[in-house]
C-alpha cells in the first residue's frame, strides 16, 4: 500500500504489448515508422499542427522545450517550487548555458499575471540585469493543483504582450486533464503555450516523454538540442510505441483518472489537514509525527513533508481499496 | 536481409523478460534492488572495483565518462574519425562546456602513442593554448578494428606519463571482447583505462548503456552529471534490468559473437575489396555504385560509404545464412 | 556636483603617471616585469602568501574567482542582492557554466551564517538538488555596509565546516577598510577568505581591479579561465602599473577615506531617513519624488532607489565642500 | 631592436592625449559621449551603417562577434591555424557554449571558397553531425598575408549561398589595409562580411580593440554578451576615446603603413628564405638555429618558429633604421 511516488509504479500493460509489437527491425533513431506518427496522433489530440520529440525523461522533456526558448543570457519566470528550479539538479542552467530563473509567488504553486509582474516589471531593460524571454508553468502543479482555461488565457496574454514564449510542464498533464475535464487542448492553454512537456513516465509509462511543439519553428532547434544532449536513442521507436499506445483509445485519461480517484479519497477524509486542494493525483496534509507514524504502522508508505506534513501520491495501478483503507485511517488519526 | 546497422535490431528475448521481470513496483530512479547490484556485477566481469552507472546512450556514456576527467578549458585527444567527434552532434562541447576534442590521426580509426603524441607535444604549456587532460580511444574502432592488450598498455603508459585519464568508448565493445577472446579486463585494458563507455543497445539492448568507472571518484562527480543533463530515469530499474541480463550467463559475448561471425563470412569474401580488417561487426569495402546496385537488386540492405565503397554491419540477430549468401554475392562481383 | 556613481569618477594623477611609466616596451600579456611584481605586493598588504591576476572589470573579477571554487553543477550561496544576482548580467551563470546562486536574506545585503543555514540546511544531500561550493560575500555590502572581523570570522567557520570555499566581493573594498581602520588583512578576513576581488576602478583607477587568491592553487586554474574568456590584454603593464600605484602609499586608502568622508557628512544630515548605516561611501535616503526634485534642483546628481528613497555615491575626489553642501539641503528638506 | 611582437609596443601618444581628455566625469559604462559617437565614426569609415562596441582584447572581440553568428550547437569555419583556434585558450568555446570550430586549409593560412567546401560539403545534413553557421577569416592572415577584394567577394558570395554569417578577425586589419591601400571598406569587405574585430591593441593602442557589426541586430545581442563576459568597462569612455583617437586622421593607417615599411624591408632582404609573401608587418622566414643565434648575437629580438624558422614581426613604433640593420643581417647570413 504505497503512496511514495507515481515513479516507482509499473508500466501499464497495454505498453508492454506496443513496445513487443515495435520489435521488428526499423530505422533507427527517429526515421522509423512509429516515430514518423507521432506529430499528426498529437494533432489529432490537440487540434492544432505540432511537432513532437520523444525523450526519456522529464527533465529532459523541459530542457529541450526552453532552450530554443531562452538565449544563454535570459531569464525564465517559473513558480518558486518549480521542479526546474528545484528538483531537477540545475538541468536548466545547463540546458540553456547559464540562463536564469526567475521566481514568482503564488499559492499552491501557481503562478498569476500579478505574481509574473512582480518579478519582470521591476527589471531594468538594460544590460546588467537579466532580461526575460520565457514563462515555464506546471499543470498539475507542484502540489498537484491545475490552471483553469482562463487562468492560462490570462498567462498567455500577458506572455504575448511581454513577448515572452510560454512553457507548460506536464510531467503530471494527464492528471491534470482528467480532473479539468475539458479535453487536452483546454487544459494545455493551446493557442497560448508554445511548448508543453507532456509526461507518460508516471501516468504507465516506461521512458517515454513527449515535449509537443505548437510552434514547429521551435523544435527544429530541438532536434539539435536532443541529439546534441545525448537524447536521441538508437531505438527510438520502442519510446514512440509508448506514446502511441497511451494516446489509443486515451490510455493516458484512464490511467491519470484512476489516480486522481484515489488521491480524491485521501482528500475527501482529510478535511482541514489539506494544505492544498486535491486536483490531481497528490495529497498534501498537515500531520504530525506521530501521526505518520501510526498510518506507517497500518502499512502505508508516502513521504513526509518536511517536519509536520506527509506527500501522498496515487498511481495509475492505485489500489482503489487501499485508498479507502488508507482514507478512513487518516480520517481516524 | 539487412545489414545496415546494429541500432535498428529487435531487443533480444533474453531482455524482455528481465524487464518484465523487474516490473514489480521499486525505488525509483536508481535506488532499486537491480541498480544496486551492478556496482559487484560489473566489479566481477572486470575483476576490479567498479562503479557503474546506467545510462540510455551511447552518447550521454561517453560524455558522462569524459566529463569528469576534462575541465572546461581543456583538451579531450582522440581520433579524427571517433564518434565522438563525427557524429554526436557536438555532444562532447555541450558535456564538457566547450572543451575542445584534440585530433589525432591512425590506421583503422585507432590510435597510437605516437600519433598522440604529435598531437600534443606541440602543444605549448602556457593558457593560450588549450591543454590536453584526456584521451578517448574506441574499442573497437569506428573501423570495427580492436586495440590489442599491449596497444592499451603502451597507450595507458603515456596517459600515466603525461598525466591523462582515458577513456574508452565501448559502443561495440562486445564485438571487440568477442573477437580479442582474452576476457572483458583484456579488452577493457583494465589497469589502464579510467572509464569504459559499455555499450549494449547495439548488441541487443532497447536502451540501455553502462559507464564503468574503475576510478570511482569520478563516478561521484558523474551522477550529478547525469541528472543534470536528464538522464537520470525515473524508472531506472528497466534499465539495470537490461544490463545484468546482458551480463547474465555472458549474453553479451554471445551476441557480439554471433554478429561477428556473419561479419567475419562476409570479410572472408572480400578479399582486395577490403578497406580495413574484419575484426568486430563491421566490412569495409570497396565497390562502385554498379556493384552496390547490383548488391542491392539481390535484396541486401547496407550503406555506401563515400563513392566508392560499402559499410556492412550485422547485429546479434544476424541471419548466418544469409551473411553467406551475401558473402556469395560479393565474392561473385 | 555628481553623486550618481563612483564608476563616473577621473582616474587619479599617479595612476596615469604609473601608466606612462609603463609605456617602454616590455613582454606582452603577464609577462612583464610589473605583473610580476603584483604577488609579493600583495602578500606584503595582507600579510598572506598570495597570488594575484589583474583583470579589467568587477564581474570578471568576481568571476574568475568564483569560477576555480564551484563545479558547473554546484551552487554559490550569496545575498538576495548581491551584485553577482542582481547586476552582473548573468555573468556566473556564464563564467560558471550554469552553476545556481542560492539566495540567502540578511539585513543591510549582509549574510550572516543563520542567514546561510536556512539556505544551505533545506538542500537535500541528492543529484536531485543543487548542491553548494561556496560562499560570496561583499565588502562593503551594496548597501556599502561592512562585515566586521568577528563576522567574517563566523562566515568562515561555517564555510570550513561545511567544506564551502569562501569569496569576497572588494568592488569597494579600500572603502570597508578606510572605514574598519585595522588594515587590509582585517578587513579582508585573511584566513577565511580564499579569495578576494579587490576594487580598484570605483577607487580612483581606470580599468584594472586585482583578483587575489589566498589558496594558490585556486590561482593556477584561474588563469586560464582568465584567458579563456579574453581577458589575458595583450599589455597586460597597464593594468599592473595601476594596481601597484593604488598600493604604493596605502593611495587605495587614501582616495576611499576621501569618498568616506563625503558620505559621512551626507548620512550625519539624514537622521531618519537612513535607510542603512552610512559606513562607506554610499548614502541611501528616504525621501520623496518631491523632495528629490528639490534637491535637483539645487544641482545635486543622484539616482532613485526605487518610489520613496535616493542614492548618494561619493567618489575619491568627493569635492568636501560641494558634499557639505549637499548635507545641509538634505537637512534643510 | 625588437621584433618579438607588436603586443609590446608602447601606446601612441595622440592615444595618451586622448585618454587624459576623456578624464572629466561622465556617464559609465558605455553611456558616455565618446562611445556615443562611435557607430557614426566608424560609419563614415566604413561608408556603412554599422553599429560598434569597444572591448579590451581581440580574443573577447572575436567571440563577441561571433557568439551572435552561431548557436550553440553549430559550427564556426575557420582556417586551421586560425588564430581562434590556436591561440586563444580555447575562448570560442566557452563563449560559444561549445559550438564547434572547423577547421579548413588553405595558403598562407588564407581560406579560399574551395577549402570551406571541401570541409561543409561532407557534412551530412542531419543532426548527428555540427552543421555551419559562419565563417571567420583573418585580414591579415595569421602569416601576415591579405585577402584581396575579389577574394573577400567570393567567400561572401559562398556565404550567402550557404546561409552562413561571414566575420572578419582583424586584428592586424590596418596592416592589411596599408598593404591594399584601397581604403577600409575594401580591406573589410563590406557588403560581404557581418562584423569586423577592428584590433587596435597591436597598432598603437592600450586596451581597446572594436567590433564592428554591419549588421545592426546582432549587436543587440552582442551587448549582453559583453556585459554577460564582464567586458563592459566602467570607464568605457577611455576605450572609447583610443578607438576615436585612432580614426582621428587616419592614425590608425599611418601608424600600420610605418610597421609594414619595416617589415618590407627585412622581407626585401630575405630572398628564398621567406616562407610567406610580406604584405603586413610579419616575416617567416627559414633559418637555421646557428642563423638565429648570429642574429640574436647582433642584439635583434624574435620569436623561434619551430626548429627551421624565425618570425620577425614589427610595430607602429618600428626603427625604420634597425630594421635596415636586420635586412642587412639577414641578407648576410
Amino acid at each position: 500500500m504505497q503512496f511514495l511516488s507515481d515513479n516507482a509504479a509499473p508500466v501499464h500493460p497495454r505498453l508492454w504489448e506496443a513496445m513487443r509489437a515495435a520489435d521488428a527491425t526499423d530505422a533507427p533513431y527517429d526515421g522509423d515508422a512509429l516515430s514518423a506518427r507521432l506529430d499528426d496522433a498529437m494533432g489529432a489530440l490537440f487540434g492544432s499542427e505540432c511537432a513532437v520529440l520523444w525523450v526519456a525523461t522529464g527533465t529532459a522533456a523541459n530542457c529541450l522545450a526552453l532552450g530554443p526558448m531562452c538565449p544563454p543570457h535570459g531569464g525564465v519566470v517559473c513558480h518558486r517550487e518549480a521542479h526546474i528550479e528545484m528538483d531537477e539538479g540545475g538541468a536548466p542552467g545547463f540546458y540553456l548555458h547559464g540562463a536564469k530563473l526567475l521566481l514568482a509567488d503564488g499559492e499552491h504553486a501557481k503562478i498569476t499575471p500579478e505574481g509574473i509582474a512582480a518579478v519582470i516589471d521591476p527589471i531594468r531593460d538594460d544590460v546588467h540585469q537579466v532580461q526575460p524571454h520565457a514563462i515555464s508553468i506546471t499543470q498539475a502543479s507542484e502540489y498537484g493543483c491545475c490552471y483553469r482555461p482562463d487562468e492560462l488565457a490570462a498567462i498567455g496574454e500577458l506572455a504575448k504582450q511581454r513577448g515572452l514564449k510560454l512553457h507548460m510542464d506536464g510531467a503530471r498533464f494527464g492528471n491534470a486533464a482528467a480532473f479539468l475535464g475539458e479535453g487536452a487542448a483546454s487544459a494545455a492553454g493551446v493557442g497560448h503555450v508554445d511548448a508543453l512537456s507532456f509526461g507518460f513516465v508516471k501516468n504507465g509509462g516506461m521512458n517515454a516523454e513527449a515535449v509537443v511543439f505548437f510552434d514547429p519553428e521551435l523544435a527544429d532547434e530541438a532536434r539539435y538540442r536532443r541529439k546534441r544532449a545525448g537524447h536521441l536513442q538508437s531505438k527510438g521507436r520502442y519510446l514512440a510505441a509508448q506514446v502511441l499506445a497511451m494516446l489509443d483509445g486515451d490510455l493516458w485519461l484512464e490511467n491519470a483518472a484512476a489516480a486522481n480517484e484515489a488521491a480524491r479519497a485521501l482528500g475527501g477524509a482529510a478535511g482541514e489537514r489539506l494544505l492544498h486542494p486535491v486536483e490531481a493525483n497528490e495529497v498534501f496534509l498537515r500531520c504530525t509525527a506521530g501521526e505518520r507514524e501510526a498510518l506507517r504502522t497500518k502499512g502505508f508508505g508516502f513521504y513526509d513533508w518536511g517536519a509536520d506534513a506527509a506527500r501522498f501520491v496515487s498511481a495509475w495501478n492505485a489500489d482503489q481499496q487501499a485508498a479507502r483503507q488508507l482514507a478512513d485511517a487518516i480520517a481516524d488519526l
